[in-house]
This record gives C-alpha cells, sequence and structure tokens, in this order.
C-alpha cells in the first residue's frame, strides 16, 4: 500500500521553489479555520496591510489570489483586457511569451516587442511601439525575467505607457522581496508574484495589486471577465472592506497562514534590508562562480541578484551536474528554460535560501562537482574569492 | 507591528473546510522541495494513483488542479466547452447557477433544467431537455450540492446524457470520499473536487478526472481553451507519465503533501468503510437534531449524510446562534447560502470532522444554545436519543 511521503531535506537555490523559513513552515500546519470565521477575516485585513508594505503600494486591492503565480498572471490580464484590445508586451524571455498567450486567449490582440532574452527591456523600442500603436490600452513586461536574471527599468517603462494613455502589467514574480520595487512610485497600474521566490515561502499563491485607475478599469468592462474564479469584482466582496464578506470560493487557509507568517517576517526584517541581503550575498556567490570560470549571461548594469544565469561550460552535461548536485549534495540549482535549455544554469539565492552557508556550500559543491566531471577548475581560489567577499 | 497569526482550534462542522487530520497537517510542514525533483515526480505519480482508487476510475487524466474547486469547477468547462457550444444544467442549488456562470463566459449557451432546491435533480426533466435540445454537447449537474445536502443519481443522468450523445461534468465537491462516487461505472466524463471536505484536508486544491472521450474532445478543440492556467492540453505535460515533465506552473509542493497524505489516509481507511462511517454518525446526528426539533429540508432518499441542512426554528436568530456556538463551543456549523440564507443551518459531518465526538458536541451545545436563545427542547431527551442511534 503507499505510504505517506517523506521529502529529503534539500538547498534549493534554483528559480523557485526556493527555501522556506521553517517558522513559515510551521505556521502552515496551524489548526485550519473557517474561511468566513471572523478571525480568519481579521487576519486577511493584516494580509493586505503586509502585502501593502511588501509591494510599497497604497492601494486598496493588494491581496493573494488563491493560486500560483501563473494565475496572477492570468488575473491581470483577464480583468484588465477585453475582447477586440490591443496590448503591447515586452518580452526579454519565457514570461514574455507567456504573456502573450494570455493576451491572445482574452480575444485582444498582443503587439510583441521583443528584446535580446538575457538583456533589460529597451524603453526606446517601447516609444516607438506606443507610437505606432496608438491603439493599445495596455503595456505589459516582466520586472524580473526568472528565465534569464534581467532586471527591467519599470519606472522608465510605466511613465511612457502613462504618457501614452496605457495602464501597465508588471510581472514581479521573482522580484517582490528581493530587490527593489516600489509600486505606486513607479506608476504600476497590476502588478502580480509569487510566493515562493524571495518571500521563502511555499509555492501556490499569487500576490497581486491594481491601483485605482486599473480599479475603475474593471469596474467599468463591457463584457464578463472570462473567468469566474479569477473575476476580481467577484474576488473583492470577499476580500473587501469591513466585516461582512460574501463566499466566493473557499480560502486555501492554511496557505495564506504561510504567506501571513512570510510577510511578517519581511516586516521584521525591513524591506530595504531584505534587497540589501540579496545584493551581499549576490555578490559573494559572484565572486565564486566567476572564479570557477562560470560566466553571467546577463550584462552587470541589468543582473538580479536573486537569479544568476550563468553558462555551462563548453562539454559539461547539464543534467548530470545538476543530478550529481541533488544526489551528492541535497542542493538543487535549475536549468535553462526555453532557448537556453542546456546552455545556463540558474542558481536561484532568494529569499531564506539567500544567506552565506548556501552561497560557500553552492561554490564548493559546483567546485568540486565540476572538478569531478573533467573541467579544470580550481575550486580552493573560487572559495577564497567567495570568502574575501564577505570580507574575510 | 503586525504579528504571527495564531489560530484557535475550531471544530469544523460547517459545509467545509472540515476538520483537518493532524497527520494532513503534519505532512503540509515537511521541507519543500523543488516541482521538478524526481522525488517529487514520484509522489505525483502516486498521487495520481491514489486519486484514481478514490474517484474509482481507470482514467489516465486524474489530477489535482492547484486551486481550490471553483477553480476545478472552470477547469472542467473551458477544456470542454467552446464558443458556441450548447450545455444543459441541471441546477437544484446554488452551484448549478456558478456552472452557469462558466458556461456563458465560455462562449457557450446554458440550458438551465431547474429542480427545486433541496431535492435531488429529476431525470425526467433532463431527459426532456435533452430532447428539446439535440444541439447539446454537454449536460452538467451537481452530485452532492453543498448548499442544500441533496444528492443526485448520478448514473441515471449519466446514462441519459451518453444516450443523446453528450459528455458529462459532475460536482462532486462534497461527495468524494463521504458518499458513493464510481467514476467509471457511472459514465462520468469530468469530474471535479475539493480537499476540504470529505478528504479532511486543508482547502486549496481540486481533484479532477477525465474520461477518454473527454480527453479526446479536449485534444481535439477548435479553439484554444480561455485559461492558459488551466488548459489541460498544457498540464498534462506536467502531470504526463514517466520521469519527463515540462514545466507548466510551479506546483503548490506542500498543499500536494496534505493531499497525497489525505489519500493515503482514505486508502487506509477503505473508501467503502468512508462511506459507511459517514452514513453511521449521520443517522445519530440526525436522531439527535430531529429531537431537537429541528426537521431537515432534503427528503430522507436524496439526503447526504456529510452535509446535514435543517431549518432555523421560527423567531431564532440565525447569526446569533452561531456566534454563541462558534465563540462558547469554538464549534462553527454553516449559514444557508443563497436563497437559504437565514433559513437554514447546515451542518457538516465531513471526513475526520465525522466522528462520534463531534456529533455528540454539536446536539449537546446546539441544545444547550437552542434553550438560552428561548426555543422550548429538551436537551436531555436529545442526547438520549443520539446516543440510542449509536446502540448505546
Amino acid at each position: 500500500m503507499t505510504s505517506s511521503f517523506h521529502p529529503p531535506q534539500r538547498t534549493l537555490m534554483g528559480p523557485g521553489p526556493s527555501d522556506v523559513n521553517p517558522r513559515i513552515l510551521e505556521a502552515m500546519s496551524r489548526p485550519t479555520i473557517g474561511h468566513l470565521d471572523p478571525l480568519f477575516v481579521q487576519m486577511m485585513d493584516e494580509m493586505k496591510g503586509l502585502l501593502q508594505y511588501a509591494f510599497q503600494t497604497k492601494n486598496e486591492l493588494t491581496i493573494p489570489v488563491s493560486a500560483p503565480g501563473s494565475a496572477g498572471m492570468e488575473t491581470c490580464f483577464v480583468n484588465l483586457v477585453e475582447p477586440g484590445d490591443t496590448v503591447i508586451i515586452c518580452q526579454n524571455g519565457v514570461f514574455g511569451g507567456r504573456m502573450k498567450e494570455n493576451v491572445e486567449r482574452c480575444g485582444a490582440t498582443a503587439i510583441m516587442v521583443e528584446d535580446e532574452w538575457g538583456t533589460a527591456c529597451d524603453p526606446a523600442k517601447l516609444e516607438a511601439a506606443l507610437k505606432a500603436h496608438p491603439e493599445a490600452t495596455t503595456v505589459a513586461f516582466v520586472h524580473a525575467e526568472t528565465s534569464t536574471g534581467a532586471s527591467t527599468d519599470v519606472k522608465t517603462m510605466c511613465d511612457l505607457a502613462h504618457a501614452h494613455g496605457c495602464l501597465t502589467i508588471v510581472d514581479a514574480v521573482t522580484s517582490l522581496g528581493g530587490t527593489e520595487l516600489r509600486v505606486d512610485d513607479w506608476g504600476i497600474d497590476a502588478i502580480y508574484s509569487g510566493t515562493q521566490k524571495c518571500l521563502s515561502c511555499t509555492p501556490g499563491l499569487s500576490p497581486v495589486s491594481f491601483s485605482p485607475a486599473a480599479v475603475e478599469r474593471i469596474q467599468n468592462r463591457k463584457t464578463k471577465v472570462q473567468s469566474w474564479f479569477l473575476d476580481l469584482n467577484l474576488v473583492m466582496g470577499y476580500w473587501g472592506q469591513g466585516a461582512k464578506r460574501a463566499y466566493h470560493h473557499t480560502a486555501p487557509i492554511n496557505a495564506l497562514y504561510a504567506l501571513h507568517e512570510a510577510l511578517v517576517l519581511l516586516k521584521e526584517e525591513g524591506l530595504e534590508n531584505a534587497w540589501a541581503r540579496h545584493a551581499k550575498h549576490h555578490n559573494a556567490l559572484k565572486a565564486g562562480l566567476e572564479t570557477l570560470g562560470l560566466s553571467f549571461i546577463v550584462p552587470e548594469a541589468d543582473r538580479l541578484p536573486q537569479l544568476n544565469s550563468v553558462s555551462i561550460p563548453d562539454g559539461v552535461d547539464d543534467a548530470q551536474v545538476r543530478g550529481i548536485l541533488l544526489n551528492d549534495y541535497n542542493l538543487e540549482i535549475g536549468a535553462g528554460l526555453g532557448v537556453m535549455a542546456g546552455k545556463v544554469w540558474r542558481i536561484g539565492l532568494m529569499g531564506y535560501a539567500c544567506r552565506k552557508d548556501n552561497v560557500l556550500t553552492c561554490v564548493s559543491a559546483l567546485g568540486e562537482v565540476l572538478g569531478r566531471v573533467g573541467v579544470d577548475v580550481d575550486a580552493k581560489k573560487a572559495m577564497a574569492a567567495t570568502l574575501s567577499a564577505y570580507g574575510e
């Protein structure tokens, strides 16, 4: 007979899920209560405040969608886009492609603005597209491309979009809690993220936030939102203000306990401190990886600290190395995605996983394994470079 | 500063979430591993087998959707229905209405076959609708209406649908694990359920299963599924056979640990034993409630053991009584939904909550509280009737 599943204790340094803080796992196992219980409703209100802090926004409609980041993305598109609309998507990786799928499945037209994978989205190209498509209503792009580790200048992009009368949809799945992100200051109208990256939480929920202009558009749609489950006009009735909540769907109670705890942890650390921590450990990891001869694919200026994409050395078997790391070190690093498959490793330093012990483990394990598969590396020197970056 | 949330230990006897088995809460807090980890993929395969057992099906496409039951419902409709289709919906409660919303948001026409709330769906009415609408492609109805506690004869309904060339979509959110349900024997083509009812698990996932005929329809659609997140053509790539899994979305790892444990528990108990347990405790609860003067709204033949809807006595303040039960007894019972709001209480006996101690707690607490708010009840006699039903 099938028995209980007992997972091993991995170190998660891929593109997410990342290591979960034990306090969050413990919170998740607290007793389940009802989704309309007055104490649960009180926690929901706290959660909104904590999410507003994490997103740096005053947006009233700031909630977690009861499903993973992909559903958060879909929430933004199905609510803000109507059939016949034109949406400009700036793509520099896998997730821009997923945005296109979303737009087209809404019966709208996607105007694609392409940038090379591994670079930031180019505001000049966006501006040209906005001029060429005055009918566009919405601009969408990814802040932190999880497939490459490239960061885009959100504020400049949003300013351009607004100057042309468009609302903005921004993917912050990998940035929230890891690098600077300011929803209100930067003019983001709709944003979605995930819990399993820099928030150190288990996967399964998608924090989202909508500006007053976005809410106005949602409330004045000509057509119904095509998804009943993700229709914010209905979801708002459950996550709305005050004690009176209308049942929409049964909230994932224990997953929300976990997210609440993750957000409490973020507030305890302080957002700026969390951003600084990601930068600090990235610098040490970078020193080690580069000394091992691994080169970053993203230009330094556009590089995310929490997602480190490095080229796989010639002749090295991608899957073999990741397999050894997993089996011998319980260490997970990420494979390449899309056109990057087999060409890069994605090494995450996200949330609770972004720690000195993980950086040292990763550099030493990679040094040993690369040597084992025949790459000429100086593992000792790489470790010295890493420690030196920590000032040791 | 906002601090950790510590929920109370409630007894959950509403329409769900129901009490979660402590083994499941513990499983949920096990270490998170990657969604493409070979050990996780192995667990996914086990999960499919366990779900096939729970659903009594050999359907290959038997998986949990990474979101609550409402998303499971939407998964069935957006995958099986295309714009311009005609779908017959037999409605006898709230959730038939939600099915209508789903159908219409797919750009299809919903033909509504109405039955009185609190009764089963009438096969004769379905047959008449099938004859009147030869263009219909699909028939949908609820097996166990959570809003009323009425059960519908699935096999008869499915036989009729098939005789008229329709596929069937069945809502089993409240039935799975609680009462007899046989997907293959009864001819169900698409079914969805929830984790937070008779499976004793935390809310947040929706087990679904699709027959070969349903899969064939999905693979031969003329239009793309309108939801990217719920598109089974893509989801199958992640939940497919063998070791090679394509990334679609990040699975809610820890929630899946919980569901796996819930299904292991169900297999340990045995499906027929679980059904018998629900029937046994229902009979005892019924004896107690009726002795308290509370009458069931569903005719005995159509009554679900796991969801007991009883009329609120004249002059009794619904919210006041539920409030006292929650505050003084930590006992949650459910309010009425839709047209039943304020008129009925819904008392759940689902999964781990379906136990003798809960039945006795509920009868004694309700007896005391009804007396406290001025109803003339004989609480002692009600308890005696309950114990007598247990053979004591």
